[in-house]
């Protein structure tokens, strides 16, 4: 099967994609990044992916000549060479190849890569939701920038690995901020659906966006506001979201019951509507899902 | 001129030094370093820096066969064969190439890539001493894995080049824990010399912990607390110190002048003292040094 990757121009074998070991997203992790979801071969959101591709560019200060068109046009050709149904593109750009100095290079040509992978997340974790722990949020205090300076998101992934959980939940000065790799939300026995704001703690996820926009056309009561661990263990239910895990149950956060351990019904509700969204406009073939059963 | 970098076990032309783009260390930054100075061929506290590499492997949860001795081979091999006279070497081990997950890969390879640079300081820095700025300190809580996870001393360091300084001293919680690059030091006016304790706040520098040692054994007042802002600008004296730029006088912070805008008596001294660390055991004509001007 094929696998092609793109980098700086080339579509090359996806096995011969390297770069120097000076080039500076690998020596100091001085690059950003974007991933975007692609379900039954449509790409989800790629506007405001790569929109907040280029605010990431900015943040850091990438000098880029940024083409929103050339990248749907490579994400595109991409998508089709390596016959991606359900799946990713991961894009990342670096501050390219220098001499190891930690400030800017005077001049340099940034390093783009673009690469695809193929997803099949098990139906069963939507079924059944999953399991969160909480630890403490040590990232530093920019994580509304993406970029790949993500070590401190590589060991909270693990941590709950090792704890057979799905995911970490973070905790900065008593607030759960969000997850590892996921924004996290709760619903208060009132009802009402509470995430962290988007400010510099927390990165504004895509899928975050996406779903409060579907909440708010849907009438539904959303909060964006700091929540602590004592009302995340006494929330009605629980969710994360993510580019690749869209809306997904959470279950059990440490050793609390959430929703008596079963995906609760608004979380449901609002995996049908995300589901819906990713959907539209699709014949009915493209209603066979990745998460197919919301729809029985 | 010959430029060879080890890679996994090869030494191959520094040019053909290349990584997957699904490398670890580039993705995640899921990496762990080291830099080793070498003055006059000879390389500086080797077992020091190799032991914080494995501590660092260590904290990091990187599985790894750790050989001192091999590793020692190889540097010594590649600063013949570079033939680096003034200059560095560096180490870095990732997690190897995997499937992007956050996770740890369950098996894996770790990457080993060693190179070496050719350095030569301006030695007026050393007459003049340099200009540092305070910004805040947003890096995450594990500070003292030295990681790859670098981006926020990236742009830490370019603040202080674009604002015509020579590096930045990151305060957090008031305190100023390091630079960007380096150990932060200040001299109260008793003579007592003052560095931030090592504890997850700072990298514990292998330069500092010499420098320490050579301040304790010649019987000066050192004492490991955390300082302000409005000491170090009170300071009688201040320096920096790391592994490339051994001991550098520090002779203004933000707009304040530091022992009168030129490097203090007691500065002077401690570079004196590490020089002649540096140099131990060396012939007369190794005495001729990148900061020779302080033996004159």
């Amino acid at each position: 099967m094929n696998n092609i990757t793109y980098i700086n121009n080339k579509f090359v074998k996806h096995s011969n994609a390297k770069i120097s070991v000076e080039d500076r997203g690998f020596l100091f992790a001085d690059s950003i990044y974007e991933l975007i979801g692609v379900f039954n071969k449509e790409i989800i959101d790629t506007d405001q992916h790569l929109n907040r591709l280029d605010l990431s560019l900015k943040k850091v200060k990438i000098k880029y000549r940024f083409n929103k068109e050339k990248f749907k046009k490579i994400i595109t050709k991409l998508i089709k060479l390596n016959n991606i149904f359900n799946g990713y593109i991961y894009i990342q750009i670096t501050r390219g190849v220098a001499e190891r100095k930690h400030e800017f290079p005077k001049k340099y040509k940034p390093t783009t890569i673009i690469f695809t992978k193929h997803l099949n997340i098990d139906k069963k974790i939507y079924e059944k939701g999953v399991k969160i722990i909480t630890i403490p949020d040590l990232r530093w205090l920019r994580r509304d920038i993406k970029t790949t300076s993500l070590l401190p998101n590589v060991l909270s992934k693990q941590l709950a690995i090792e704890k057979n959980a799905f995911e970490s939940w973070l905790i900065d000065n008593g607030n759960i901020t969000e997850g590892s790799v996921s924004n996290a939300w709760i619903i208060k026995s009132s009802n009402t659906i509470i995430t962290h704001p988007a400010n510099n703690k927390i990165l504004k996820g895509v899928t975050r966006d996406t779903v409060i926009k579907i909440l708010k056309k849907n009438n539904f009561n959303i909060k964006e506001r700091s929540f602590n661990l004592i009302e995340a263990k006494n929330a009605k239910e629980a969710f994360l979201t993510s580019s690749t895990l869209s809306v997904l149950p959470v279950v059990k956060i440490d050793n609390y019951n959430v929703s008596n351990g079963k995906p609760g019904d608004i979380t449901k509700k609002i995996m049908y509507l995300y589901n819906n969204y990713i959907v539209k406009n699709k014949n009915s073939l493209a209603k066979e899902l990745k998460i197919a059963w919301l729809n029985q």
